[in-house]
């Protein structure tokens, strides 16, 4: 299996490569297809008698370059297969739709059955059916800084942008954006029309420069979305499909039949694969043995507690002071320490 | 083993809980300490009878609440050990050492010990003797953005401040920026005083923002650094102790015996640890037979010459708008594509 397009897209597709998925990847430049003879060299160094599938974003030059290299591949006596992967269902009415973070469904799916030695005609028809049930959809506060390319400033500060493409290609619609709850809900509303009944995995793709604070929160927000219940596998959160800096995400789901399952938990050794969990309930446990804080009866000391509440006040107004004075001996985390302290004090008083 | 913080460095620590690594991650708010009873807690639940380490980063909040609440746990009869991580050679003139991404190796080494059942005074001096070797030091665009507080507009554009902390805090000195290469040899000049003889492992990591493919330039440079001979093992490039957001990375190394070795290469279960490979050469592979270009006598013609110059020339000076009139139709990567085939066909001229 080999698949590869323009580079920016990091870590896809060389970090893929590897025991279970990828057999090879060929990157072009930042976002430019690589050229027919660096395709075919790679169909070429890897592709036995089994035959070769190559993964391929639906773009322009992706699907000429890739496409020009199977022909001369199979001129070569290679067997070789092609799938184009358009999973994006941003714009539904651009007659080729693109091909974005989906493509790691195909490489997984695709690659276990490989690995365990499926034939090329069967590990293609999988590649098609994957392709074909995977719908994706991305969201960013910013486009993508292109080396080289003045930066565009599409989308204003406060603004978030639905629907891009992994080029920085404007999507759908600006909107204002309102916090992890509300993005993960546009984004969800658009997917909900292509999710079909029974159980899906979903793929959390970080676009490139959103933090991974920031992508846990958005995993629990899809967890807790309209598509949550169904949502029985997640694949990330992790950079798997980037677009440059992009300060974004973006959601791909897919129906998982038991062999798809199978498929998408099977180990394997590429590390930028950050495998595929299954989504259930946290357990709370009971505190330790002992350590059941003992309530002490409150006595009633008005005194007392202006005393507490006026000290607790001025450690929480003193936050951002204490930080910066403490940032100058090279620690910057005892002012929020004692206002978090001084919070859970107060919470603690009012009860 | 226990470890923990404040929030704001994901993946660490949670990230690294699983077998092989840590037993429990206990978190606070973004860059203040869990609470005395939230480590007691961690604490308790965790340990056995062979007892607990707890690795701490050297932050005052941190210090008191995981040495308050290892007393307490010591109080209930628990076995409780702790190593402060010290690996930041920043700011030299500092007191006390901040702790950093070195962490890493400690979580690392002391959890191989642990899986392999080794008691906790072996475990604990495994820790000491890891921390005691590691050195680490960070360099970055831009400071964090924390929530609830106001930007810091420290670092200008075009600057980069070497030495700065994980919440932020100042470092050394600012430096303009003039790429990846001075960026890593400013940082291996600093670590380089620090390197003993022998093999050596590095782990670079992604303070937060920085993108995949700028870690991987990163990565490049530091195997062709002055340090870089002596870098027989890679851990990442990957996120591991971020700062929120971050856009820079830092470097950690520490000496390596076959013990350590074998302690870095132990798989392990959870995804957030990005494996340890060796670094060596990249192997160049001859093209496949068939598909080294048969060289044509170059014919000459200035008239076709200067042709395919000026059609050549100008798909170079469109990319630009080719690349925007295709991204109105949601694809955008064809003037790129084009441009970069019109570049190496003039090269080809050329020769």
């Amino acid at each position: 299996m080999v698949s590869g397009g323009g580079s920016g897209h990091e870590p896809a597709h060389a970090g893929f490569v590897g025991q279970g998925m990828l057999t090879a990847a060929v990157c072009g430049d930042v976002f430019a297809s690589p050229s027919v003879d660096a395709v075919l060299a790679g169909i070429l160094a890897v592709t036995g008698d089994k035959g070769c599938l190559l993964i391929v974003k639906n773009y322009t030059g992706d699907r000429l370059n890739f496409g020009l290299a199977a022909e001369r591949a199979r001129a070569f006596g290679k067997k070789v297969e092609m799938v184009i992967v358009d999973d994006d269902i941003a714009l539904p009415d651009l007659p080729q739709a693109r091909g974005v973070a989906g493509t790691l469904f195909v490489h997984k799916i695709a690659g276990a059955l490989a690995e365990q030695g499926s034939d090329l005609a069967a590990v293609k028809a999988a590649a098609d059916r994957v392709n074909a049930g995977a719908v994706s959809i991305g969201m960013s506060l910013d486009t993508c800084t292109v080396p080289g390319s003045p930066k565009e400033d599409r989308i204003a500060p406060g603004k978030a942008e639905l629907g891009l493409g992994i080029h920085g290609e404007a999507g759908i619609e600006q909107v204002d954006f309102a916090g992890a709850k509300a993005a993960m809900e546009m984004v969800v509303d658009r997917l909900a029309p292509h999710v079909g009944p029974g159980p899906h995995v979903a793929l959390l793709n970080n676009l490139g420069s959103a933090t991974p604070l920031e992508m846990s929160v958005l995993a629990e927000e899809l967890a807790q979305s309209r598509v949550g219940d169904q949502v029985r596998w997640l694949i990330g959160p992790a950079p798997m499909l980037t677009s440059l800096d992009m300060k974004g995400f973006s959601v791909s789901l897919m129906p998982v039949s038991k062999a798809d399952e199978a498929a998408l938990m099977a180990p394997v050794s590429p590390w930028a694969w950050p495998g595929c969990l299954p989504v259930g309930e946290v357990t709370v446990l009971p505190l330790p043995d002992g350590l059941t804080p003992t309530q002490p009866a409150p006595s009633s000391n008005d005194e007392a507690a202006e005393l507490i509440r006026h000290c607790c006040g001025i450690l929480i107004a003193a936050e951002a002071d204490l930080n910066a004075l403490d940032a100058k001996s090279g620690d910057g985390d005892t002012g929020s320490t004692l206002a978090t302290a001084a919070r859970a004090l107060l919470g603690a008083m009012e009860r």
